[in-house]
């Protein structure tokens, strides 16, 4: 994997730069539409490519290795020729699914113990089983087993929780280190800053993590519930210390004025399942603000849903149209609402990397960020 | 609407013909998708132009006057602008719907009266006021209100519905005759042939039905339950008595091989939410016979779902992850299903009008309904 750094903001700490990966370039700052189980949930893999023109997608370890299995997965030659996806995919370590199993998990030095949430099967995941099973997804970017810690969560726990994936990073940079991609490209492995919203503990795991100097970094446990305040004075404090010539990905982020804001503050890859999940309860992101596309006063809007992002399905359809469809519960409804946010989500990330190009992305993003953030 | 009679098989009463219509042609034998709320389930309005390649589908009556009602149909000027399909629409007149509301509807010699499935509020459907409703969602082709009777079903009930159905036809002609359309463009109305499985009665009624002359006529009360030959004895005595001259319309059919041996009858247009409703139900059919997607067999075949037929959809995806997807219970599945299905139906009855203008159809009918009808 290479990365280029092309352009930076001067008056704010958004860049613009370019992923090499074996499956083809990635423009940052980039929006990944979520694939839990092989598939961007409800949107067919060509809508993906020619009307969203999404450039990377992620994959979920944990959903993965459950349903289809990795034998299967080895059988279709990875992940990408099971799901015809033949551009970049990045897969989590699944750690974050496995964590939230809060119960039926429990946590050694060693790894996590879980139960499959489809049939209560017991499973073990190590750094180095994860690293085994992400080289036979077969994804492009694959990420270390990490901790990600839940908000609130005490000084003492960030603590040692960091600690121990720091030791887990260790070991997942040798597993990786000392095997090859199963089928026939490149993969690369990206380290997670962890700690919490503790300055001194994420400072500590900044330099940890740029220290092994990997292709690429990623800062983890953030939009999970703290106030967005200080998720952007984290993600700030933690961009200053990743390299500059590496990509800067922030997990899990977010809603489009925080991903604009995170743009700003040197991110440079973003995913959120909020996009697609919002969809299917009649949630629109648009380029004027937000809908609830459910509302009375959109049943005769004949308008389409968003004139100004150049998708097919935001031009086609018209707001009125959608919302009969969501109030029949018609499964179309969260079809076109999800590869329309997609559209937008990465409509905006694009309209992003223009003003960074043009050294007009810090005023034009806090126009945007107002405007995206409006309630229609 | 203009019905050009083109080709006729030698060795069975099939035909190929043109139905013109101011939303475009109709190539027939044709199969209609059936879009019951204003969409065909689970697939977008370019999908079924380019990938499913309908060329006419239907709207259900009794779900679009009830939501999203007829102030929405009208305002956005028909169900064409509404919903963005500019093909040829065809609407059933609620009957169907209403009649099977058992025990919350009442049949009186002026109408039905029933009751909403969504909010059991109260309607009167009488056949002017379904032929105002047709009217106002715009569909080219619409259908008078008739009952359809169950089956089994009694020779006296059976009679005095029919007769009924008979009396409110001349209502609805009546009705049409005196009002005009409001978009502009032509529609024109289908009677439709009852009399359960008893032939003097189907004998009656297509008599009857035919004496009016109009443009197109159709035979309902089939596909209710009874044996497959008791239907296909009932269709060959109603088209041996429709004009030839007009299209035939059998509602509500069926299967692939209920299709096949309908047009060797005589059938020029057919419906059926089998193919979308098996779909969402993981049953595929495909040019080589059925299959049950859920199945085990299927898990790690890496085959198209189907390669002889010319669809993206079908071309694209695997049945091994068509399979995971059902598995998963991830909507992308009867998305795949569902236009996979009706890219067979379509691609079916394409072939049929191939084989009628060389001749070949009748042979080829056999082979394929052996086929198309064997579990794979
Ligand atoms: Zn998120
Ligand atoms: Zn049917």
């Amino acid at each position: 994997m290479k990365f280029e750094l092309q352009h930076k903001d001067p008056k704010s700490k958004a860049r613009a730069g370019e992923i090499t990966t074996d499956h083809g370039t990635i423009r940052t700052p980039i929006f990944m539409p979520v694939g839990t189980a092989g598939t961007v949930k409800a949107v067919h893999t060509r809508e993906l490519k020619e009307d969203v023109k999404a450039q990377i997608i992620l994959g979920n370890t944990y959903h993965l290795y459950l349903r289809p299995g990795l034998d299967i997965l080895q059988q279709a030659g990875g992940l990408h020729k099971f799901n015809g996806w033949d551009r970049p995919i990045l897969t989590d370590s699944g750690g974050y699914q496995v964590f939230s199993l809060a119960g039926t998990r429990k946590i050694t030095e060693e790894g996590v113990m879980f139960k499959s949430h489809i049939d209560g099967s017991r499973h073990m995941f190590t750094p180095e089983g994860v690293m085994d099973i992400e080289r036979k997804i077969g994804a492009d970017i694959i990420m270390a087993f990490d901790e990600c810690t839940p908000y609130p969560c005490d000084y003492a726990y960030a603590k040692n929780s960091m600690e121990r994936t720091h030791r887990w990073l260790k070991r997942c940079v040798d597993r990786v280190d000392e095997t090859e991609g199963l089928y026939g490209y490149n993969q690369t492995l990206f380290p997670i800053v962890q700690g919490s919203v503790y300055k001194d503990l994420r400072e500590r795991s900044a330099e940890t993590i740029a220290s092994y100097g990997r292709d690429g970094n990623a800062i983890g446990g953030l939009s999970v519930g703290e106030p967005a305040e200080m998720m952007y004075e984290t993600t700030d404090l933690v961009t200053n210390i990743l390299p500059e010539d590496k990509p800067r990905y922030l997990m899990g982020v977010g809603t489009p004025a925080n991903i604009l804001e995170s743009i700003a503050l040197g991110v440079d890859m973003l995913d959120c399942v909020m996009p697609t999940r919002n969809a299917r309860n009649g949630m629109l992101f648009t380029s004027e603000g937000i809908i609830n596309i459910r509302n009375e006063k959109w049943k005769d809007d004949f308008s389409p849903i968003d004139a100004n992002i150049g998708g097919h399905v935001s031009l086609f359809y018209t707001k009125a149209y959608l919302r009969h469809l969501v109030h029949a519960k018609e499964m179309l409804g969260a079809q076109i609402a999800s590869i329309h946010n997609l559209t937008f989500y990465l409509w905006l990330v694009n309209e992003a990397r223009e003003k960074i190009k043009t050294g007009e992305f810090a005023s034009w993003k806090n126009m945007m960020v107002e405007k995206v953030s409006r309630r229609l």
